[in-house]
C-alpha cells in the first residue's frame, strides 16, 4: 500500500477502504508519513469529502490509535455528553448532578479551554482543592459511590486526531463537516461510554454559524457513532446568545449551583433538563418525558444540587467558594456598562462576549494564558430585556484595571439598546437520531 | 499576508492575487514556507483550479525565482520550440537546421531524459566529443555565427518549479493543467526567447493521452505566454506510436541525419517540417506555406544537413560517429522480433516501446542511471506495414545480452501483427494560438 495511491485515489473522488484509512494513520502517527503527503491528503479529503462510511471507518481507526478507557467495572449503561462549545456554557456542571439525582451516572473526561469558549476543567479548577487529575481507580469509585467524577485526558486518548487537528489548523481545513465529527467522536468512541448525547450549539457563539451546517454536523456524528455501534443522539441548540447570565470560570461554578438551587436563568435552566432528560431515557431511565419531569423535580427538591455539593468536596474542593468566593480570591476589579438609551437589549455577538471575558482574563489567547478564576462577565440583562437610559447592562470583572477600556470595547459592541426589542429565538433547535 | 488565508480562499474557490502567488513562492523557496502548508495549497489548486490570470502570475512568479537568461547579444527573433516530450522524440536535432537554414536562430537549453522519453543532452552526448555545457559567451558566439547552439542547463532557470514539481510528484498532484502549463512555462519564460513554439504531444507514448487533454494543456500554455508578453504557438502532434523508426540515443542522432539528408520517415520529417515553418514564420521569414516550402527545399539541396554538421563540429563533436559507430563505441548485441504470422503491424502503446529501449539501456529509470549509447531499439517495420509470418518488425541492441528477454517481453506486447491494418491516424492534431 502507497500513500501516493490513497492520495490519488481521493482526488478522484473514490471512497477509501478502511484499510486504506488504517494505513494513513498508522503511518502518521508512527513519524513515517511526511507531513507534507499527510496535508494533501488531508486538503483532499476537506475538498472533495468522505461518505458515512469513510467517516466512521476513520474515527474508529483514529480512536484505536491511543488508549481505550475501560469503564466496564461503572454499573449501568454509560451515557456521555458532549458539547461542541459555546459561551457561557456550563451546562456539564449542571446536567451531571440532574442525571445523578435520577439515578444515572456521569463519568466525565474533560478538557481545557482555548479562545473564547472556556472549558469544562477549567471552570472546576476555579474551586480551591478541586482535584482534576484524578486516578482511574478514584475516577471510578467516585462514579460508583457518588454518581459522577469528572476528570482531565490524561490518557493517551485518540492522538492521531492531535497530529491530524494540529495540521489541519494550519493548512486552513478545519471546517470540513466530516473532519469534524471524525475528531469530536475519536475522542468519544475512546472514552468508553456506551451511548452518547450531543449538544451542537449553533449561532454567533459558536463555530458553526447556521443550522444546515448544525444539523450536517449532527447527522454526520450519528451516524459515525450508529456505525460504531454506540447510540447517538445530537441536539442542536441556539449559540446566538450566551447561554445564561454568566461568563467566566468562579462566575459559571456559581451560575451551575445558582441553577440547581432553582434560581437559574431560563434558557440555561432549559437546555440542561433536556440534555438531562436525553441522557436518562437513553440510560433506560424511563420514557423522555418521564425523564425530563423527575429531573426537573430534583431541582425543586433540592436532590440535585445535594449531588453537586458532594460532587465537589468528593474531589476535594471547598464549597464555600460558590457563596464566599472573597475568602478565597482578591475581589475583583468591577466595570459597568451601561444603557445608552431607552430600549430593548440586543445581544449580536455572543462570540465576543466570550471575547471580552477571554479579554478580561477568564480564557486562553494562546495555549500558555494563566487564567484569572474570578475574571468575566455579568449579564444583568439580556437579549429582549427592556431598560432604561443609564441603566446596568453588564458588569465586567478583572484583577486588572487596565485590562476594562479594550474589552469594554469590544463588549460594547456585541451588547446594545435598540429601540425595538429582538426576535425570540427557539433554544432548541432539532433532535438528529437515527433514522432522523 | 499569511499563507494560511491564502490557502482558505483558494478552498473558497477565490483567485488569488500576483501578490499572493509571490508570496507563496518567495516564502517556498527562501524555506520560511514548510511544506506541509505548501503542499495544501498545492492540493487545493489541484483541485479547485486556477484561472488563466492566476496561472499566467504563478508561471512568471516562478520564472522570476532564479536567473533570467539574456539573448540580447543574439541578433534577430528568438523563437524557441518546447516538446513535451515523446518516444523517438528528435524533432529539436532537425528543426534546428532547418530553421538555421532558412535564415533562422535556435538558441536552446535543454534537459536530460527520465523514463520513457529521451532528452535531446542525452542524444547529444552520445556524440564523441560533443560538449554540452557551453559558457553563456561560447552560447551566443554559436547562435551568432552558426545560427544554433545547444547547451544544458546549467543556469539556476526557475528553481520554484523544480520545488514545486519534486512536492506535487509525491502528492499525487501531477497531472493538472495549469500546474503542468505553469511548469513548462516557467522555464520557457526564463530562458529569453521571444516567441514559443511548442509542441504538444499526444497518445499513448505521451503523458497526455487524449484530444481534449491536450488542447487544454496547449490554450493554458498559450493563454500563459500571451499573458507575459510572448507570441505562443500550440501545435498538438501524434504520439500514440514513436516518432520516427528509431528509438535510443546515438540511433536518434543518426535519424536525424537520415531526415535532414531527404531519407528519414515521413512522420518524423513531416513534424519537423510543420514545426519550423512556425518558428521561420513568427520569426518574420516570411508567410507559413512560403516558410514550410523553403525549409522542405533545405533538406533537397543538402543545406539543412551541412548546418547539422556544422552545429556538431562547433560544439566539438566527432560527426564521424553517425556513419561510423563502431570506431567510437563496441559494437552493441542485436536481437530480433520477428512476425508471428502474416498481416500488418499494430503499435498498440508507443510508452512501452520507450520502456523496452530503457530496459535496453537507452533510457533512465532514475536520475543516476548510467545510459548505454548505442541501445535501443529500430522499427524495420511501423504501424500499417504489411509483414510476412517470420519477417523482421524490430531489431533491439543492446551492450548486455541479458538485457534482451525483459526488453523483447514489453515490446512483443506494444507491437504486433492483426490480419487487417490499423485505422489512419492524423500526425497534426491542433493548432492553437491566440483567438483560437
Amino acid at each position: 500500500m502507497r500513500i501516493y495511491d490513497i492520495i490519488e485515489k481521493k482526488t478522484r473522488h473514490q471512497e477509501l477502504s478502511r484499510e486504506e484509512l488504517q494505513f494513513f494513520v498508522d503511518e502518521f502517527c508512527s513519524g513515517r508519513l511526511p507531513d507534507y503527503q499527510a496535508s494533501a491528503l488531508i486538503m483532499a479529503i476537506f475538498l472533495n469529502g468522505m461518505t458515512d462510511r469513510e467517516t466512521a471507518d476513520l474515527t474508529a481507526v483514529m480512536a484505536a490509535s491511543g488508549d481505550n478507557i475501560d469503564l466496564s467495572e461503572i454499573q449501568g449503561i454509560k451515557v456521555d455528553k458532549h458539547s461542541t462549545g459555546g459561551v457561557g456554557d456550563k451546562t456539564t456542571l449542571i446536567i451531571g448532578p440532574l442525571v445523578v439525582a435520577c439515578g444515572g451516572r456521569m463519568a466525565k473526561m474533560s478538557g481545557r479551554g482555548l479562545g473564547t469558549a472556556g472549558g469544562t476543567i477549567d471552570k472546576l479548577e476555579s474551586i480551591p482543592g478541586f482535584n482534576i487529575a484524578l486516578t482511574k481507580e478514584e475516577f471510578i469509585r467516585n462514579v460508583n459511590s457518588i454518581g459522577m467524577a469528572v476528570t482531565g485526558q490524561t490518557a493517551n486518548v485518540a492522538p492521531a486526531d492531535k497530529k491530524i487537528y494540529a495540521l489541519r489548523d494550519v493548512t486552513a481545513t478545519v471546517a470540513s463537516v466530516p473532519l469534524i465529527a471524525s475528531s469530536v467522536m475519536s475522542k468519544k468512541l475512546a472514552s468508553g461510554a456506551d451511548k452518547l448525547v450531543l449538544d451542537v450549539k449553533m449561532g454567533s457563539g459558536a463555530f458553526i454559524k447556521d443550522l444546515d451546517s448544525a444539523r450536517k454536523l449532527a447527522e454526520a456524528m450519528v451516524a459515525i457513532g450508529e456505525h460504531n455501534g454506540r447510540e447517538t443522539v445530537a441536539i442542536v441548540t441556539n449559540m446566538d446568545r450566551p447561554l445564561g447570565k454568566k461568563v467566566g470560570n468562579l462566575l459559571e461554578v456559581q451560575e451551575a449551583a445558582e441553577t440547581l438551587a432553582g434560581n437559574g436563568p431560563e434558557d440555561l435552566t432549559e437546555v440542561c433538563l433536556v440534555l438531562a432528560a436525553q441522557m436518562l431515557a437513553m440510560a433506560e431511565k424511563g420514557s423522555y418525558e418521564d425523564c425530563y419531569r423527575r429531573a426537573a423535580q430534583t431541582i425543586k427538591d433540592g436532590s440535585a444540587l445535594a449531588v453537586f455539593r458532594r460532587f465537589i468536596e468528593a474531589q476535594g474542593g471547598n464549597y464555600d467558594v460558590i457563596d464566599h468566593p472573597e475568602r478565597f480570591y482578591p475581589r475583583p476589579c468591577a466595570r459597568e456598562l451601561l444603557a445608552d438609551a431607552d430600549g430593548y437589549v440586543h445581544i449580536l455577538s455572543a462570540e465576543d462576549v466570550g471575547r471580552a471575558s477571554m479579554m478580561l482574563g477568564a480564557g486562553r489567547e494562546t495555549k500558555d494564558t494563566p487564567l484569572d478564576y474570578t475574571a468575566g462577565i455579568v449579564l444583568d440583562k439580556t437579549a429582549g430585556d427592556a431598560v432604561a437610559k443609564g441603566e446596568r447592562i453588564c458588569t465586567l470583572y478583572a484583577l486588572d484595571e487596565k485590562k476594562f477600556p479594550a474589552a469594554l470595547k469590544v463588549l460594547s459592541a456585541a451588547v446594545c439598546v435598540r429601540p425595538t426589542p429582538p426576535a425570540a429565538q427557539p433554544l432548541i433547535l432539532a433532535k438528529i437520531s437515527r433514522g432522523g
